[in-house]
């Protein structure tokens, strides 16, 4: 095999090696045994199964592989720039300049055009303009709902959440699907308001 | 929405409560890190970022959602059937049937056309026939060798591993791509061997 093949090869290993940290970045989110929380690369691949399952349900018809493949890179991301929790307002406001720097050093790494449409993936992510990009964030907030409801609501208890922190953040839930967006909160967040897990206000 | 829809919902969502329990099951590899041992989500997650950046080393051309899909589920079976290290020999004598019963209750959740199907993805793996089958095998073998590598050949050391056993469990590595098989034989083995990380035979 020629030189050139290996340092490109390098490369794509040198980057699969970095990604690694993905799975040492904690979430808020309890997983179903409501012990352990979740890390960013078990929550990436839980959307992306779901992602196949429900693709039908996307209010527009969305590319799937190129959703999947939002869902998986879309947190890398934070190996540089942390996690910043959905209510936490302070950590917020310096998130998308992190997140920016962030997104050329890791994918600055990979090949040029590699490195490229991954990044580019992430922007689209973020711009939250086409149908993939809209659908790939109804996951991002449905999949914690589902994790919250099966714990009983404990990560909601334990942040003292409010409703309107959660519609807040939901508020374009419904532009990926409208069927999710009125079956999750039917399914996973009203039941809570009615318990007392999620604060209503 | 009909109730239909509804009872279709609950029923995929169950399932996806349900794969939660492959966040539990632990692998022989470690993490980058070299304390933490990796799980079945995590590995699913590195290895479809692995064959999206990596499908052009196919030594066919890959379908690539499709690959990723099934590298994605692969290990659902674990589930009920529990993980089978690769050199746990008399594990492997029962493990075809404990999986195959698997499959039929994991899949048997799910609505019955999304069922078929990701069954059939399955056993597609299984067989090991198709150019997918055969790329996603590669990522199988090529995405804890890449770890074992990164953390001085430690799970290799502990299990006092010989590089026949190694290669024999590779010997279909190739079939998905002679590249990075090559690749992966000359930068994640023989400088093991070499350390004597590796037993040489």
């Amino acid at each position: 095999m020629e030189k050139k093949t290996y340092e490109e090869l390098d490369r794509l290993f040198d980057f699969f090696r970095l990604i690694d940290r993905e799975k040492f970045i904690g979430r808020q989110t309890y997983l179903t045994d409501g012990e352990r929380k979740e890390n960013d690369a078990e929550h990436a691949w839980h959307m992306a199964i779901m992602t196949i399952l429900l693709a039908k349900y996307a209010n527009e018809e969305i590319d799937v592989l190129h959703t999947v493949t939002m869902l998986l890179i879309h947190d890398l991301v934070e190996i540089y720039a942390g996690d910043t929790y959905a209510f936490d307002e302070a950590g917020k406001e310096t998130q998308a300049a992190r997140e920016r720097e962030a997104a050329d050093r890791i994918y600055g790494m990979l090949p040029e055009e590699e490195g490229r449409r991954l990044k580019n993936i992430w922007l689209e992510f973020e711009a939250q303009e086409t149908p993939e990009a809209k659908f790939a964030r109804t996951m991002d907030n449905l999949q914690p709902m589902m994790l919250n409801d099966s714990t009983d609501g404990r990560s909601w208890v334990e942040h003292g959440v409010h409703l309107s922190q959660i519609l807040k953040r939901n508020e374009r839930t419904h532009c990926g699907s409208e069927a999710l967006w009125e079956y999750a909160r039917e399914s996973f967040l009203m039941p809570h308001v009615e318990k007392g897990h999620i604060i209503r206000d």
